[in-house]
């Protein structure tokens, strides 16, 4: 036999049984995010890459997979191209389309490419697969899939608790025990002014990340060698400590913050979402997190990110409000607000705590043994009324022997097998066998139903 | 502004209404593999391009969308090579990977890379896009779905019955009538015998279906044209002729094609397979139909083909038995059935009749008219009552004027508005307005609900 044919790197086939629980998670998502009355779009796997380069800094260009054009794709290049080996000028001869990075720059196309036929504010979700020529490594794809929500249009903090809600919805669907972090924007802008300089922002948060495990002293001196002032750090202290209720630190922070125009603006989008989400009894915790620095240099106002409480996997799920989708393509003021779910962790979350339903994993529900001819053609009409019923079943294809057609059954995790023989076919009934249990019983088709989607 | 975005000709955007169609189309063909024990897989997008080239024919080669590779792609490349300017030689070395160009082949190599794992019979199904360079035309795309299930490792006809049933479920649930198309390859090959050549089949095929329109004299004018002999053309007037039910076409070619083994074998296969779903109760109408010839040089034994009665556009679903799927990748011996779904000309029959069920196209169930803070405060938790009660509904995140708020329920085809005022929030309920035919109640969020999931 020649030899086994292989995928590319850093991609994955998806087996029965994994795909079975990636549509659990889509379709959970996908039904939360309709609740809300956000709508799907899909966008081509295909950008020009006129669309792609420039938008993930020079790094990412280096990522995207380029499509080489079809036809002669040479008759653009000229042979002074070829020789010099300008890779980056040759490709972009070579290639005018590309795969998918993310679906933030594709949402930004769609959003400017049909402006006329949107009605803001646009509530969108999109769950797609994305590409990056990423060195692959443990729990990294080159294919991968993103599940972004965003509402553009409007600056109602509404859309934010919204949001939250989404997450808390979601999580909380599938039995996951979660953290929702919420920081903003404004308040790191308002500690940067304190401090003298933005780019501490990132210095402060890591700091104050580490509090817990190597103490106040340490984070100080740290935090001096970074180059914060004394005076700076003096001031600092109360949020270097920070802690309590989220309305405790809330009231630290306005103290802190007073004069900061744009810090206590952040403070105030903070306490109007955690107070509004007060009254909606989540099932998980809100917590305001102070060393929550993601998508800096995107986002503008609230951030947020989740945290699994029963798995160490890091954030599984996070976003914020930006103020500029659109402007990379020249539509400026389109603001908003958005969420990403990550799938893949959240495919490992649910694999570890072993949180898949039964029911969803669970392919063939029951499976006819074939004896024969004769007895299958009795079993068909009774199949089709099963499946009227909506049992998933099927009938092995060839009068196999019987050892052959429960190795199937138990193979494919089938939880009930139906035998029908000489007897049952005389008394117009069918024996139901419970795979696990190993019970059987004589029934008519009424009663297997009732007894499979108990 | 600065141009507007576009997306590579031949690809498009689904837009929420479309893809809420494409959705319902796709979740009822799940839904219904999955009633019959079909279970879905993933494969990546990108394939290696030894899996990919030369298995759709030379033509096929140059339809593949290639992926150049990432890094030094010239790394591989000899100035030799890029002198002579021989573009498909050029291209293998520039690229190792391409789009997947249709479902079949990654399934083929699915099957034999992960033979040890899977379970015979085993029964696939998979709902992927697929990429083409072929020359964008209307209905035909570079991007597009396709929606596959096959049944590989098992000879039995009971699959072929099967994938019928699937076939008539569907677009029962549809509400499509359509025509169920059989025939049988070794039915072709018993005619080709009589008539002395196998590549006269396509001839033959495509003069009986102009039987109607041309009449039998020119069409066997057309057949003594083809270089059909003058004797074989005799005995073929029945074939030609071929009408009545299916029992009685199936009596006429026993006789004519009494001295052909292969032939009676197909033969005996249509008629197990008609006769088997004569007593399952289908919707829909089979016909044995000789002119069926699609994918001769694949399929080797039953093909079907499905055509809409009601609109005019080709067929929408076909497939067949072939013996040999994995062959290619030095996998002898796999032999199944399978059957596609034509996703995008079934998208265009259900909108030319019309036939998306309300509730699938409908997004947001509900809209909540946001009059200010206080009273959006008095909405939040209703709004999380009904969406528990399964209600899609959202808030206008934007204190703005009324007319604003009601255009846009009216652009998302909202069909209720909840308006809640001082009144409202005074007795402790809802004013609910049917924006279809406009009229006006005040209610409980239960009564609400039970008005909006009527």
């Amino acid at each position: 036999m020649a030899m086994k044919p292989g995928i590319p790197k850093g991609t994955r086939d998806f087996s029965p049984v994994e795909m079975a629980k990636r549509n659990y998670i889509f379709d959970t998502i996908r039904g939360v995010y309709a609740l809300y009355g956000f709508q799907q779009i899909d966008t081509p796997a295909m950008e020009n890459l006129s669309t792609l380069m420039g938008k993930y800094g020079e790094e990412g260009d280096k990522l995207l997979f380029k499509i080489l054009n079809s036809g002669n794709f040479l008759s653009g290049v000229d042979t002074a191209d070829l020789n010099e080996a300008n890779t980056p000028r040759l490709a972009a001869r070579l290639c005018e389309k590309g795969l998918r990075y993310d679906l933030t720059v594709p949402f930004a196309r769609y959003v400017v490419q049909h402006r006329e036929e949107l009605t803001m504010p646009f509530k969108r979700y999109q769950i797609q697969p994305v590409w990056r020529a990423d060195r692959p490594q443990k729990g990294r794809y080159r294919e991968f899939y993103q599940c972004d929500a965003d509402v553009v249009g409007s600056d109602s903090l509404l859309n934010e608790v919204e949001l939250m809600q989404i997450v808390d919805t979601v999580f909380d669907k599938f039995g996951v025990r979660v953290s929702i972090k919420l920081n903003n924007r404004k308040i790191l802008t308002g500690i940067a002014e304190m401090i003298g300089a933005a780019d501490k922002i990132v210095d402060l948060t890591v700091a104050i990340d580490k509090l817990d495990k190597i103490g106040l002293d340490k984070v100080n001196a740290e935090l001096l060698a970074c180059g914060i002032a004394p005076e700076a750090l003096a001031r600092l202290q109360p949020i270097i400590c920070l802690s309590g209720t989220n309305r405790e630190k809330l009231a630290t922070m306005k103290k802190v913050l007073a004069g900061s125009e744009v810090g206590l603006k952040g403070i105030e989008e903070c306490e109007f979402v955690l107070d509004t989400l007060a009254g909606l009894g989540l099932k998980n915790e809100m917590e305001l997190d102070l060393t929550l620095a993601r998508g800096l240099n995107y986002y503008t106002g609230c951030i947020f990110e989740v945290k699994a409480l029963d798995v160490e996997i890091g954030s599984i799920t996070g976003g914020g409000r930006y103020d500029n989708l659109t402007g990379i393509f020249g539509m400026p003021g389109v603001s908003g607000v958005g969420i990403s779910f990550g799938a893949d962790r959240i495919f490992d979350v649910l694999n570890q705590l072993n949180l898949y339903p039964q029911e969803t994993v669970t392919g063939t529900e029951l499976l006819f043994v074939n004896f024969g001819s004769a007895e299958a053609a009795y079993c068909l009409p009774l199949m089709a009324q099963a499946r009227r019923a909506g049992v998933r079943c099927e009938i092995y294809p060839d009068n196999a022997k019987m050892k052959k057609q429960m190795s199937y059954a138990n193979a494919k995790a089938i939880p009930f097998v139906a035998i029908v023989g000489e007897n049952e076919m005389k008394e117009g009934k069918i024996t139901l066998k419970n795979m696990v249990t190993g019970e059987q019983s004589l029934l008519t088709v009424a009663e297997m139903v009732n007894i499979i989607k108990k």
